[in-house]
């Protein structure tokens, strides 16, 4: 059997990113996860002396608190800031985007929809930017049954398929007279997507590694499972399972956006050895 | 055989709106055809001596000048103004709308697409009120030619098909960052071409009646193809050719946006006496 990594996966430069700042501010604690992936947050933990903290109360002045690439709400950055706590920013850039859009968008009299899970971390961000009605959709459904101002305003959680996006804003465009779209949507997240669509034509199993709570990682692995009907979703090498790889020729291995380079290498040498 | 007209067709609210205005200017001229059809434009001179110049040079200090339905470029009107020529305007509001769409975008440093026909009248005068780039095209080959700002606004010609219009802005928001979309699309043109699609399922015959320049009506005969292979546009009864109802069972009757209703039921006459 051979065995093929996507031609992009994994680490997107915002994960990259917070990474390296959480790894140079030794002795810090990220105000919730810094990213989706509780093995990483281990090791920055262990090697750096970088905490998590669940509770925002538990900041007291002159912590250092770093905020996670997802961000988080308008409010409680107004509640640290006010703490005096020591705030590194480690918000991926393409987060912050949507929230300034949201923003000015509001501010200048448009109703906001915002495509993406309402439960999600960055969306939840995202909306509290907001200082006029806004609503967090996830199909047309949803939106049919809303009435909004002639002028609308649309941004998508950043690991969204366009194709969906689409979707919502066409029917916006056809039922209302101005749309503003903003593309959020991460050119990385675009990348790991088709490679793993061309990948996934080119292979009978595929392992899409990542956390099963990451929404981009369950997006790869539906359209693993498009081109692919036997295609895995698995955090770490224990969760292999021999028998997925019987009578196979071709394993394609991709990953989600927050899932370390160490932990592919191991589930790769991992199949490898079968 | 059975003759059906159409739930919705023919004059719009503009072009009733314009004829008005012409009957009520008796002794004026339009500059350029009031509306698309001649047959109209013969009347109003005949029963309202409003006459049509199509040299804007010919017009002299206190003429009279209607600015027809499809309305005119920035640069004539501000000519007419110079000449201190009466000016009664019987442009569309839903063409006024892009207009000032593309005056106020280009003004604001958006780059500007146009969805539609750069030789028809209303596009060249939407065209001539942009400040900036602006860019007139009818498909995605003629987008992908093109190196857009990261800002774009959108505007349609009033009588395009939407799903037309959608193909081309799906491709700039997977393509650029921030594309600000305006339906400017007419109502009254959804409704004559949602009729027309309703009649032409339930017709083996359909006529279009229509000036064969006039862009809304040659797309309600594209219209009627699609699901009635015998469909002919015709602009007065004297086109009628018998042998196109030979052996059909329902005749489907349907018009431009610029049809009188005289003209209309003279067709509809005929076609009942074969």
């Amino acid at each position: 059997m051979t065995i093929n990594l996507a031609e992009n996966y994994g680490f997107c430069f915002g994960v990259k990113r917070a990474i390296e700042i959480a790894e140079n501010t030794v002795g810090s604690s990220t105000y919730g996860p810094l990213i989706h992936n509780s093995k990483e947050i281990n090791r920055l933990q262990k090697d750096f002396n970088v905490g998590l903290q669940e509770d925002i109360n538990a900041f007291k002045k002159d912590d250092t608190v770093v905020i996670r690439t997802h961000g988080i709400e308008k409010q409680e950055l107004k509640h640290l800031q006010d703490k005096d706590v020591n705030i590194i920013d480690a918000t991926c850039p393409y987060v912050t985007k949507p929230q300034e859009i949201v923003e000015e968008m509001s501010d200048k009299g448009y109703d906001i929809v915002i495509f993406g899970d309402a439960e999600h971390p960055e969306i939840k961000g995202v909306k509290s930017y907001s200082k006029g009605r806004v609503f967090v959709v996830l199909n047309q459904d949803e939106l049919e049954n809303l009435n909004l101002k002639s002028k609308i305003a649309v941004v998508a959680q950043t690991t969204r398929k366009v194709e969906n996006y689409l979707k919502l804003i066409n029917y916006l465009i056809i039922n209302y007279k101005e749309v503003r779209v903003f593309n959020t949507i991460c050119n990385a997240t675009f990348e790991n997507q088709d490679a793993a669509r061309d990948l996934a034509q080119k292979s009978d199993v595929m392992i899409v590694i990542g956390g099963k709570n990451s929404s981009n990682t369950k997006q790869l692995l539906s359209i693993a499972k498009e081109y692919c009907s036997d295609a895995y979703l698995i955090e770490g090498p224990e969760e292999l399972q021999t028998q997925w790889f019987e009578g196979k020729n071709a394993c394609g291995i991709t990953a989600g956006a927050s899932t370390p380079q160490w932990v592919i290498l191991q589930i790769k040498d991992k199949i490898a050895s079968y």
